[in-house]
């Protein structure tokens, strides 16, 4: 399933050449709106260097990851829905249901979220 | 909702006060399984420091949350359902389902995760 960075559509949109709903940009990453919301607020973070999925993370990018969830809380808190809460969530593979084989985190709010989560 | 880390589930089992099911252990980081899995595979990753929340974050602590999702990735490898694929969750606040509030990540695996994640 893994795809060269050329033909990986999340490469593209951090190449700018296809353009995405931009939510924020910061230090490697990109946060942009979910074209296919499952919440009021769906945001995906993403690496802009191409790492297809968690199993092919190094220790290297530990640091990385860690920044992708920050990001992701400090959307929530800009949007105002940090306090009420919200789920993140990193699909792996076919059980995982990843559709992109570039690393993205999604990050759920705006309503409760049930469990189990899939 | 937030605890002391002297009242705390999690930094309980941290130190050993209350027995779990213990999975893996490493650089301030503990894996042990779900008492209410909801997979096949239902193990919980959580640094032995008490953060209550993905909100309570500093910047400091970026690397070691990308050291849990490593961990996760590990055990999953260990387990042999890594190139399978897993689901990996972490709830923040009421919306998010969270239910101790002692940062931890989910790790699931063993079967199909469905989409929406909850």
């Amino acid at each position: 399933m893994t795809v060269d960075s050329a033909d990986c559509l999340f490469c593209k949109i951090a190449r700018g050449e296809i353009p995405a709903d931009v939510v924020a940009q910061r230090d490697g990453l990109l946060a942009f709106n979910d074209i296919h919301p499952q919440a009021p607020h769906h945001v995906l973070v993403i690496p802009t260097e191409h790492v297809p999925t968690v199993n092919d993370l190094a220790e290297r990018h530990a640091e990385l990851v860690g920044r992708m969830v920050l990001l992701a809380r400090d959307v929530a808190a800009e949007r105002g829905f940090a306090e009420d809460g919200y789920r993140l969530v990193l699909n792996n593979g076919r059980h995982g249901g990843q559709s992109v084989y570039h690393l993205h985190l999604h990050l759920l709010g705006g309503r409760y979220l049930t469990w189990p989560p899939g």
